[in-house]
């Protein structure tokens, strides 16, 4: 199964790693030394042990985000621990410095218990300008990030579940718009309620979509108040959705549905596709093999997403990331909120909305204007909200 | 004192940071995107999951190091703590990657609890080739280094020691060959039972001084076996050296003796120095200011160095720790061992071997030859030590 093959694109690509760490300073005289080194550099950090703001302009922390994973979810493949996980962080690192020009390292981790997790990113904080959670099983993440964000005065963004749900609301927006349809009269039904199920449901809901008319299944079907097997955050979006209360399996809940975001990894038949809403709106998103069949969602669907590259509408999550975490740092905001995240999706969406057609209601991953709207978006949002830094905005006053 | 002025060299030379993290793989096309993220990674890391050890072959770890600090014991500044200590640690990676080809990431701890230490660095031990620790205050920094050696499967290096240590014995045998001497025939005094003195001490005899000829001071004085004072390191140099019982304050320690080595920071007054046997060599290592002011030094040695740079003979680590690592990740060392560090000695008084005079026993830090050369002697001792991995043994056998 896992063949190592030197001739294979892949290993070819990635032989000797993504990343390297570079100087931005000279260094070719002793006057360079004693200035990047001792003495010179004492006084900066003298400065800084009396002014802690000034880290971060002197420093590359500002600019810098910890790509922390456990290797315990790791893309479709699974519990395959922090080493077989590297070359997936390098390559987001690889992402992060190409389309939002942050500084990305990736960290994996030698334990799988939150509470160590929890004590270690706290413990290298300092070092880093942002928290990237990648890749961390569910419900594990949930409350890694909960803890994490408490702790820390630095963003911490689980992309798995919110750069998706980021991505989803931008195409949704989209999808909708070039419809003629308002996202508040739609009736969404999400399969999947791990990581990226619960986030894109909030995300949909904080982005203009009924919670009442919205259903979210697991492998057992519909999260409806009666069910007895649910906690944790399935049970608050049990409590939080399906006002309605329906129940059953996957086909129940498509009856009439608008709206299919697969998040699952499951199969979703045709069957159950043909019981939705005329011409509804689809989006299979496990990879590589899309919830719905690509064809037969074709045969229904107004409007398809996949996550594949080789598919028009790429729901990719490099439209999400590298900006936020971009215009995120560039305010110094200490966490990324909910109206954050929202205009970051509409900032993607806006990239594209003046072309929209059934083949392109999401710009492609390659486009260099998302990272810049989404971060221009995220930055202004911070200050709205104001949890962008005071250092930030007195550097802001001064300039 | 901690003055911020934008106008000040250093400021300006720090100004947004020293450290950039780059790509070395191109990503320009949907092609591009789907080799260096999904779904190309994935048969990557799903080899990698099948056989851990094609992690040195595809990813960065083999040839990244982790720069971790406390920020208890920062330059001559002390306790500033992690963050203002940030500044000190990118320069050291920016030095590893000018002179080593290291790939360093600074890693600066929001903790100084020993157990904490050690657990969180242990945590993200996958992420990297080797640890350097940096500017961690005694005795913990025994301790951390220690626990971390036993735990770890790669090399764990505390700098402030074995690089100093290093320098001072590549140091000394270009003095003792200049002056016609041997190393064993040398009557040696260690001025400083710090982080520093014990690993000088200890390297020293490693490379060929008597321990029986050495005597260690700390601020009250010549260790030796009657003083009831001591535990720890310092009881375990007492028991191991001094065989003559010496004691009393550092001017009865030096009389008779043919080496100074100054690591304490205090200052050794003319008497002490004009009680030394005839043409002594000197190095006093304190920075800025030199436990015997240089022109007195001067008066009396046939060699004085110190660990400025507007001086000769510079002791700068810079000689040493980007060879060290070089070398050690080369061949996948499992640690660094003393016969390495000789090694790494050796090699560096080698580059100038040829060419001594009083003011030159020791190579430039801009002296590209000397990583170099540091480099394939530790690689060569590794291997001779078995310390090396049996992956860089298998990959030999297969070049």
């Amino acid at each position: 199964m896992a063949v190592h093959r030197t001739d294979d694109p892949a290993f070819v690509f990635h032989r000797g790693g993504k990343l390297t760490v570079a100087s931005t300073v000279p260094l070719d005289s002793v006057e360079d030394l004693s200035l990047a080194y001792t003495p010179g550099v004492a006084r900066v950090s003298e400065a800084i042990a009396a002014d802690e703001s000034l880290m971060a302009d002197y420093t590359w922390v500002s600019r810098t985000v910890a790509v922390v994973t456990d290797g315990s979810a790791v893309l479709g493949l699974g519990n395959i621990g922090p080493r077989a996980a590297m070359p997936v962080m390098e390559g987001k690192a690889v992402l992060f410095k190409r389309f939002g020009g942050v500084d990305a390292v990736p960290i994996c981790l030698d334990t799988q218990d939150v509470d160590e997790i929890v004590a270690t990113v706290t413990a290298i904080a300092p070092s880093f300008g942002g928290i990237n959670l990648e890749d961390i099983s569910a419900p594990r993440c949930f409350e890694v990030e909960r803890r994490l964000d408490e702790a820390l005065p630095i963003p911490v963004f689980h992309d798995d579940q919110h750069g998706t749900a980021i991505v989803v609301l931008a195409a949704l927006r989209n999808a909708a718009a070039l419809l003629g349809r308002k996202l508040g009269d739609l009736r969404v039904v999400v399969s999947g309620a791990g990581a990226a199920g619960v986030a894109v449901t909030r995300m949909l809901i904080a982005g203009g979509v009924r919670a009442s008319s919205t259903v979210v299944c697991d492998s057992r079907g519909a999260l409806d108040r009666d069910r007895a097997d649910l906690s944790g955050q399935k049970a608050d979006l049990a409590a939080a959705t399906n006002d309605t209360g329906r129940s059953g399996d996957i086909a129940a809940a498509l009856r009439g549905a608008d709206v299919l975001i697969g998040v699952s990894g499951g199969t979703i038949g045709e069957e159950a596709v043909a019981g939705m809403a005329p011409h509804p709106i689809i989006f299979a998103l496990a990879n590589p093999t899309p919830e719905v069949d690509p064809a037969v969602a074709a045969r229904y669907a107004a409007v398809v997403a996949t996550g594949r590259s080789d598919l028009p509408n790429q729901i990719n999550n490099v439209l999400a990331f590298p900006g936020v975490f971009r215009g995120a740092l560039t305010v110094g905001a200490r966490q990324i909120t909910d109206r954050m995240k929202v205009a970051a999706a509409e900032a993607i969406a806006a990239v594209v909305a003046g072309r929209l057609s059934p083949d392109a209601i999401v710009p492609s991953p390659l486009d260099p204007a998302v990272a810049e709207a989404v971060a221009a978006a995220v930055a202004s949002a911070a200050r709205d909200e104001g949890v962008d830094s005071a250092r930030a905005r007195a550097s802001q006053t001064r300039a």
